[in-house]
């Protein structure tokens, strides 16, 4: 057993707590300045107020203020933060992991834009780390079909690790595995990130069908606009793939549990798929983010990061090769009118 | 324009008549043994029984006594049986064929086991053909996410088609293309067929999550099995394209339109899927049968044709590349208790 620090007491991390402390881990779940309500109603014995549920009972919170204490001792640091977290969570955890380095695991997901690139969130948060140290840490990432609010119930699912370092890899899939929380090790470091950033943006776009679909006063059943959906869900994977392999990931990744099936997963849970719902249905951007009332859309953020990336010159794929993806850039960051260009999908 | 001939006036054959219509193509709608309620109920000017529409004016049905009659002349013959209709149709339209050969295109999905291994249904009817005309038909199959319902009322979907004769392949992408209706041609005539036989028993396993939700008194939702579901669905994809690389299709397949697109969409519409949702709800293949009120299961006809191929020692594929095809055959043919091997997920 080991001791753990997770940091970040959202949805996600919170959620984590219960694998790990069926295992049987020494926990010490430490929120951010965000997380300062849910860390009361946890010091205070309450449900997690965004999960709904109550936290093991040997889970021990801490405010941020008391982050760096917590951490003393603890074999390792599991960051639940989101991604515009990460420049935070590095900032504050540099000096800690400075004095001592210990392996570390990211929840988030995004990809940021640099100018030698695209950069994945484990390349991104180890940049910020100290100079001293930022060769021996080697973040983790973990991806895959994961809906928090399942996971804090016990409902079976695989996802995937990845790293720069086999060894860690190893070490957290072994300190997570459980007999329903199921990971599987990956050395596409690229790819797996990749894919688990770009599927919130095409897990909008699958949505868009049911939103035209009750536009159209239809009703829910077999005879709906599935078969737009499913012709969207395959470009998607389609498009995964060129955009991993354009990056220096591995070709199978996307038809596997951070391509495809978290694409499934995005699309049958949660505010994304709520939100490509209400584009599908009319509602311009800036009306669906005001009718989600202020939830964090990372299929924004990533189209932005993308459409600054394909802008560039010099980018080893275009906009040629991705229809689906520019499409739904004009359409969310730009207003275009909703009209996919199904004509283009499916050609080599 | 072309003359064209439709046999089979079940659901997707007579929704193909749609695009076909809008098209402008001459079409003749023929049915099969099966369909004279059916063609009594088009000849009469009623809706189509099953579809639930009027199909387009210029859309004439023949009973299937005066199928030869109707074929002459006729472009293409297209074909819209079931996989069970095959034989039916081979020798039916055998000599029609040898009178005047033309372009054949299958609706039709399935797979089966010959002494020489698993054959593809394009493979399946060409050899059914009269010795002399065997190798001048060279059958086309459309494959990929298509309700037929939705096909019906025009909702857009991509397809994808393929044939050993490109050039055959091609003439039928021009004469379906619409501004809805989107062939896409392969070449991977193995593969492409593969998947469209497998995603039936692949999204049965998919649905027995929803099942298990539904056994737990849960309630619809982002909270559910989606994990669960999402976990299935890319073993499934990875199978797949196990399957098709051992039947010596391509690698890209699983991940398109007629894997992870076909597999999507059999999902989210349709009698396959609330077959795998009772099953997941706990009744037996026998009582989940006969709640289904006599429906074709698809899904069951594939199951038991790969659970010989399997069994056959010289098969290029075995169990162990197949935890979860292997669990769906012993809990769908052999009664098994349902406990998905998720631990044997996603490994090499």
């Amino acid at each position: 057993m080991a001791k753990l620090a997770l940091v970040g007491a959202g949805m996600m991390g919170s959620a984590l707590c219960v694998p790990l402390s069926d295992v049987g881990h020494e926990l010490r779940l430490i929120g951010t300045p965000l997380d300062e309500l849910i860390v009361r109603a946890l010091e205070a014995g309450q449900a997690h107020p965004k999960l709904g549920l109550t936290l093991p009972s040997g889970v021990r919170a801490y405010p941020v203020a008391r982050l760096a204490s917590a951490c003393e001792g603890a074999d390792a640091i599991l960051l639940g933060v989101s991604s515009a977290g990460i420049d935070w969570a590095a900032t504050t955890l540099g000096p800690i992991l400075e004095r001592e380095p210990r392996p570390v695991l990211l929840v988030s997901k995004g990809l940021e834009l640099s100018p030698a690139g695209l950069r994945v969130l484990t390349q991104a948060f180890a940049e910020r780390l100290p100079h001293q140290i930022r060769d021996r840490i080697q973040p983790v990432s973990v991806c895959g079909p994961c809906i928090a609010g399942e996971l804090a119930r016990r409902v079976p699912t695989l996802v995937v690790l990845t790293g720069r370092d086999a060894d860690v890899v190893g070490r957290f899939t072994r300190w997570l595995a459980t007999s329903y929380y199921h990971p599987v090790p990956s050395a596409d470091v690229v790819g797996v990130q990749v894919c688990a950033a770009l599927k919130n943006a095409y897990a909008m776009g699958v949505a868009l069908g049911a939103g035209l679909h009750r536009r159209a006063h239809g009703e829910r059943g077999s005879v709906a606009m599935h078969n737009y959906e499913a012709a969207v869900f395959a470009q998607a994977c389609l498009e995964m793939q060129r955009l991993v392999l354009a990056l220096g990931g591995d070709a199978c990744t996307a038809l596997g549990l951070a391509g495809a099936g978290d694409l499934q997963v995005t699309c049958n849970g949660g505010r994304t798929g709520r939100f490509g719902e209400l584009l599908g249905f009319g509602h311009r951007t800036q009306e669906a983010v005001e009718l989600m009332q202020g939830a964090t859309l990372e299929c924004l953020e990533v189209l932005g990061v993308l459409e600054q990336f394909l802008g560039r010159s010099a980018a080893s794929v275009s906009h040629a090769d991705l229809p689906l993806l520019t499409h739904l850039i004009a359409v969310a960051l730009h207003g275009a009118a909703l009209d996919m260009p199904f004509g283009e999908f499916a050609r080599a």
